[in-house]
């Protein structure tokens, strides 16, 4: 259609589906494809959500074409009367929608797109390269399922789409725990002021602070190197990574290049501290096992805490921590055992122990046991999310020590 | 500014920070507001993201005003350069920003605003009531983190939007497990077609097939009860709720009122399971314990597995998953014993037994063991994730028989 080679810039994700806009069902498709998006160079104008309702789909799509080069659909391409996302995207450029081939003439694609194969699942992927209202645009027709739409995206859109990106941009991203986002923000604040062409900034989840260190590359060099030294030498030992990996991944790294074996009794985190190290492939190197002891009989039972510590410290305290970690490492052998007993709410709470108080234990072979005290705020299940990433960053500088 | 009652028919939620549109964190805000709107028969229009920029936000915020009765912000309310939002919104409305009172001069409010305090961080949120182009329209601003979000809206905001209401929307949820989605709509099909004022939308996830039957109230009668009657003896066993609860607090709820106790043996899921039915409070009266037995050492030794059975079937085989369940309910003393054995990928496959492959075991006191397996596919923690739903339906179906 045009000689000049089509570059794409600017992005907006389009996702499609009632269940989503009425809070039925979470969007985790459009945070993948932005974290795409930006690893290509392309950057994500905008990210809006349409029910299933042809004539505001159309309305919605043609706007983002106009302000866009690039509109990336997810979900409407399915079976039912609702999925109408194929047929409006060829009403607008005036395609015909047609068998994908003789053998299976459902689903139909637009015709003339370039199709990806869908390998878990039966709507292929499609995307339309035409112009409109004068100006050459890309549209990218995905899948809904997030089991489909992202190894799609991964092994076949992806290449695609860098076809047509003529830079891109260095993210590189430094992650700490331990400490709060105001803190860590106010540490950096001449650093942040100070930059230029390298943008820096902060954002915080209940399971890490990550600093984000940003550049775009036409033809320049990488300055970002000595910006992320700047914060690994403010931040010190909370910093766990420069990259991608989340905590649960480097401790599990961590474990394996030393060869170490993992376990945990855990009460109020019942199993979300193992479950969240079990996540990662791999896990079956390091996790040697564990117990989950809601209450003092399975306390007694499977970890053999005594029952003089239980009634005399209660559940919630240094001592009995410190036997059920002992206790669990004994029963698996592992080289480290971490014991996680405190209150998560909404009741069982008292003055002495607020809800929020968690204890966590370490116990090592050879060596003396930890016990470490937490007071989280928020809801049970934050609650019991911090305790647990308190204890994989206990182990993680436990492991960098040795 | 008008005499006539002031109301509110269609939203749209503006989510900012940049952080969420390059897909470095994920946007639940959305999801929890649009499920609250839609409770107050709200419907929710356009859901969109912009980053931290001045005068995108400006350009998204007027537009969304222009388009609706009530537009909600959330995020960009915070101490930093970054945070925008309120200075946005007070450029748009023609109105100054104050401090808050004089004890606490930051955060800074909107002039006239209806303020409500964050009971859980430092930014409070804000009302603005005012014309906007010649007619009256509504700009909330919330905080951006969930923890403080949430409690702000459920505590003060929901009753304040519920005055500007005029009807309201009857949903409701039937939800299925143990039956795919197609399949379902198949089933359905008649009954969705026949419908009328009444609408039905299915909606799958790896934890369940939920069945919306809504209907707009304005002073007619509610006519979603035979639908639903409908719906529960189209699908018999597989309906584990009508209403909000989630499959595992079903079980929890079950459990509770059958005065029962369960525990895990979990090898692939490793503790997901226990973790699972712990997040929702109340799981103490109904968690016996749990063991997290990865490899056959842990197997053996925390659940007596014989080292025979092992050798002889393997860990992921229906022996192995028996004894699991029995050694379990032997050492906690529980009422109900569910074991997890498979492979979760994304290596260990083989021919025989390929990576989705999972036994599950179930041993109860004075009855035979039961025994099931299953193929899933996806993703490791997909099928992680849908090895715990179907044990959890498992124990729902035991004791709903007994």
């Amino acid at each position: 259609m045009t000689e000049e080679p089509f570059v794409i810039l600017r992005a907006q994700i389009l996702s499609v589906g009632t269940e989503l806009l009425i809070g039925q069902t979470l969007d985790t498709n459009a945070h993948f494809l932005a974290q795409q998006l930006t690893e290509l160079g392309i950057s994500t104008y905008r990210h809006s959500l349409v029910g299933d309702n042809e004539k505001r789909l159309e309305e919605d799509m043609k706007r983002a074409l106009q302000d866009n080069d690039l509109v990336i659909t997810t979900g409407g391409l399915g079976p039912t009367e609702d999925d109408v996302t194929a047929e409006v995207a060829c009403g607008i450029f005036n395609k015909k929608l047609i068998p994908m081939d003789e053998v299976t003439p459902y689903p139909a694609v637009p015709e003339g797109a370039i199709i990806f194969q869908n390998d878990n699942g039966s709507a292929p992927g499609s995307l339309i390269l035409a112009p409109f209202e004068g100006s050459m645009k890309a549209l990218l027709l995905l899948p809904g399922p997030p089991d489909e739409m992202e190894p799609m995206f991964s092994n076949y859109v992806k290449d695609e789409l860098a076809r047509h990106t003529p830079y891109s941009f260095i993210h590189r991203y430094v992650r700490l725990y331990g400490i709060g986002e105001s803190q860590a923000e106010r540490m950096a604040h001449d650093l942040i002021t100070f930059q230029d062409e390298v943008t820096i900034a902060p954002y915080a989840s209940p399971t890490e602070v990550i600093f984000r260190v940003s550049q775009r590359i036409a033809n320049g060099e990488d300055k970002t190197e000595p910006v992320v030294q700047a914060l690994l030498s403010l931040f010190g030992e909370h910093v766990f990574e420069v990259g991608k990996r989340p905590l649960e991944q480097v401790v599990l790294d961590g474990l394996l290049r030393r060869g170490l074996k993992v376990a945990f009794a855990e009460s109020l985190t019942g199993g979300l501290a193992a479950s969240t190290l079990a996540s990662v492939p791999g896990a079956s190197e390091v996790l040697a096992g564990g117990f989950i002891t809601y209450n003092d009989a399975m306390k007694q039972r499977l970890l053999g805490v005594s029952p003089k510590l239980l009634s005399e410290y209660g559940a919630v305290s240094e001592e009995v921590a410190r036997a059920m970690a002992e206790g669990c490492r004994l029963k698996t052998g592992a080289d480290i055992a971490v014991s996680f007993t405190g209150i998560a709410g909404p009741t069982g709470g008292s003055e002495k122990t607020p809800v929020g108080t968690v204890w966590i234990g370490m116990a090592e072979k050879d060596k003396d046991t930890q016990s470490f005290v937490y007071h989280f705020t928020g809801l049970r299940n934050r609650i019991r999310l911090r305790a647990v990433y308190h204890g994989l960053n206990l182990i993680r500088k436990r492991i960098e020590s040795r």
